[in-house]
């Protein structure tokens, strides 16, 4: 695939040059114009959208290497990308010219007693690492955000398509390079393989952040073993509870729309809490309707009493993200034993209720220690496009920097800039 | 020592049961008003001050094995808490009362087009460990901006304290009780040694956030060992550049007030470079103030040539944050090169030009990639006091969630609240 890498764009080849040529990127990205940035964006939408005669060979042999290897139908489809795949990539590279740049944005601002200014604004973070998974289009999304907020970015793809995001990149740093921006503000080291990755978690100093972007699994290894200050994001053991006083029709309609519309996502409904005095008025149609759609519940013997289809949960399911079509139903004493449930065994993405009951409702927001707790409404309008931030970065489920959707501005940290005339300190 | 506790207060004693109770607490702390918990910093204000009867015998015996075990005369002072000590440790408290209570801040909403109303609002992280070395003050006074914060903090003092800081978390615990806060808000953990710092780092979920405070080598230890999430504190190697056009009264006066009025704090001076074209005009009064403070100047040649009484620098001393009457001084070519040892050797805390050129300060203030970058100012305004936060947290030198002097706010996470009546997402 060399031959898609411009003849005037030499770069570094090994692990600490790579990382070396990314601060040096990272420090000429940070007072790039918004102007320069938008038009790198729209090169590399272009490069992108008319990529598919050198892409497209490149993904056939991942894909093929996948089949070989077992890889499941659901991950080929992950993995697969053709010109339609392609153009709606490049259109997601166009939303983003659209969104404001976060650099430069006045956070706060004033004049100390002794005629100081003081103003912080948002700065790019630097180098930022990206590890994920067999995901081609998370190398195009994340490297056209990490650029929008004037970040350096080294990604770290799943070795199953590394044939496919080689030449993604490549296609990226030409499209760099033809619009004066350094091509190694994106860079990849899947070369490096798996120690490429543990270099990455360890390079504190070289890299300001590290993302990663995919299964629990995934994440949960970067967060342990990084030395690199993480954004946590992902994992979602996300809860409903019906309350005594819930609205049957809202309840079918949340529950269902919670966990059907798109099962394999973070926001997607894993476990359902039923308040004792009202599981028989709501559960049989609830779960009906679920099973209707090829919901298998999962219930404890309260629910099973209810809807004898459902299968016996065991504690396990309780911790289970299924992601796929499958509800925990668990019958409750009240507010009180669903909190208790959902504080043992959350990720802390998102939880609603389901109430008429102002006071449980105020006591779920405030007492619920999630990203992002509701009342009457679908877990899955926890996204950062539904938010109105226009790009979906992630959804941070850890407690410093971000948490819940991330927008542009959570990809960037901030500075304070102190204006004098000769003070000092008395 | 046992004698203080309180009959009442019954606490956890294993390291587990213990940090579970600072979990239990937390959740208590997250929705208890402002009052509350300001009456309970007036208690614990009110412990403090009227506690020398039981603080000083056990400050004695800290200090009695520091002699014994070699503690430097400096550190004992540290650690010697007598009445006058412990009056101004309470007023501190005091402070911490009149401080607005970041829980609760609304940071932004709107209404999403559906009739959804999203709002992001400030809540406690939860369970804040601190890991610090032996001063004292920092038990009280971590312990009282985390209360205020709403959050339950676990504290790992330095062994050499060990006696006062018991004596000072049961003095806290029996105030916290008495205005019905839960006593295990404050814990130490000192008891569990080193291996008990080891395991709070190990925490991950039953500690949220970590705090480190003190030398460069505790928190550098800290962040490499830690799985729980650090906001990085302190280590300054700070820089003053003295540009071609830098008035000789302000360069004076700054480079003094930044390396002589408190040598050993974050924010002093430790490295100046100056402008070749300016050296000769500015270095000799400039060092001759210095010197009559009592400052040694560790100069590189062109320095030494203008100043001979500075010993000569090494590679060593550009890397090193004395935190004492020390100063490297290296002649730079101009501002790039400037730049460029900034860039190498900065530990990313504050760094000032002196100018009357407005390119060249536009330019420092937007390429530096410190947490606070400055024109013409004192690089000893770097605080939170100064800064108008009222308190002094800390001031982080990473570039995740908080960057620069900190105050309460920095000390709290968001959450997002989300109504709604009945929507799902289409």
């Amino acid at each position: 695939m060399s031959e898609v890498t411009a003849p005037g764009v030499a770069l570094a080849s090994g692990f600490d040059e790579k990382l070396a040529a990314s601060r040096e990127a990272s420090i000429a990205l940070a007072t790039t114009t918004t102007d320069v940035k938008n038009r790198a964006l729209e090169a590399i939408a272009q490069a992108i959208e008319t990529g598919a005669d050198v892409v497209v060979p490149a993904n056939d042999l991942d894909l093929a290497n996948g089949r070989e290897n077992g890889l499941s139908v659901a991950l080929q489809d992950r993995l697969r990308l053709d010109a339609a795949r392609l153009a709606s990539l490049a259109a997601a590279v166009r939303e983003i010219i659209a969104l404001t740049d976060p650099v430069g944005e006045s956070i706060r601002g004033r004049n100390l007693p002794n005629g100081v200014r003081i103003d912080q604004v948002r700065v790019p973070f630097g180098v930022v690492g990206a590890i994920y998974e067999a995901r081609p289009n998370v190398t195009v999304d994340i490297a056209a955000l990490a650029l929008k907020s004037g970040n350096a970015v080294v990604l770290r793809g799943g070795s199953a398509a590394e044939n496919t995001n080689r030449v993604l990149v490549s296609l990226i740093q030409d499209a760099l390079a033809s619009v004066g921006v350094p091509a190694a503000a994106v860079q990849t080291i899947d070369e490096f393989g798996r120690d490429g990755a543990k270099r990455l978690m360890h390079a504190r100093g070289a890299v300001d952040v590290l993302i990663p972007r995919g299964s629990a699994q995934l994440i949960d290894t970067v967060v342990t073993e990084s030395k690199v200050p993480v954004i946590e994001t992902g994992a979602g053991v996300v809860h409903v509870f019906l309350d005594e006083s819930a609205r049957l029709d809202w309840s079918t309609e949340i529950v269902h729309n919670a966990k059907v519309q798109r099962p394999s996502v973070c926001n997607a409904l894993e476990t359902l809490l039923v308040h004792e005095a009202s599981a028989a008025r709501l559960l049989p149609s609830v779960l009906a309707e679920l099973a209707a759609s090829g919901v298998t519940i999962h219930g404890d013997d309260a629910t099973r009493r209810l809807f004898p289809d459902a299968v016996a949960a065991t504690e396990e399911d309780w911790a289970t993200e299924y992601m796929s079509l499958d509800l925990a139903v668990r019958v409750v004493g009240g507010i009180d034993e669903a909190m208790e449930h959902i504080r043992t065994y959350s990720t802390h993405h998102t939880e609603s209720i389901i109430t008429n009951d102002l006071g449980n409702a105020e006591r779920f927001l405030n007492e619920v220690d999630s990203a992002v707790v509701m009342v009457n409404a679908s877990t899955r309008f926890t996204d950062g496009g539904e938010f109105g931030f226009g790009a979906e970065v992630g959804i941070s489920t850890q407690k410093l920097h971000a948490r819940g959707p991330m927008g542009l501005p959570e990809l960037t940290s901030t500075k304070w800039l102190v204006r004098g005339s000769g003070q000092s300190r008395s």
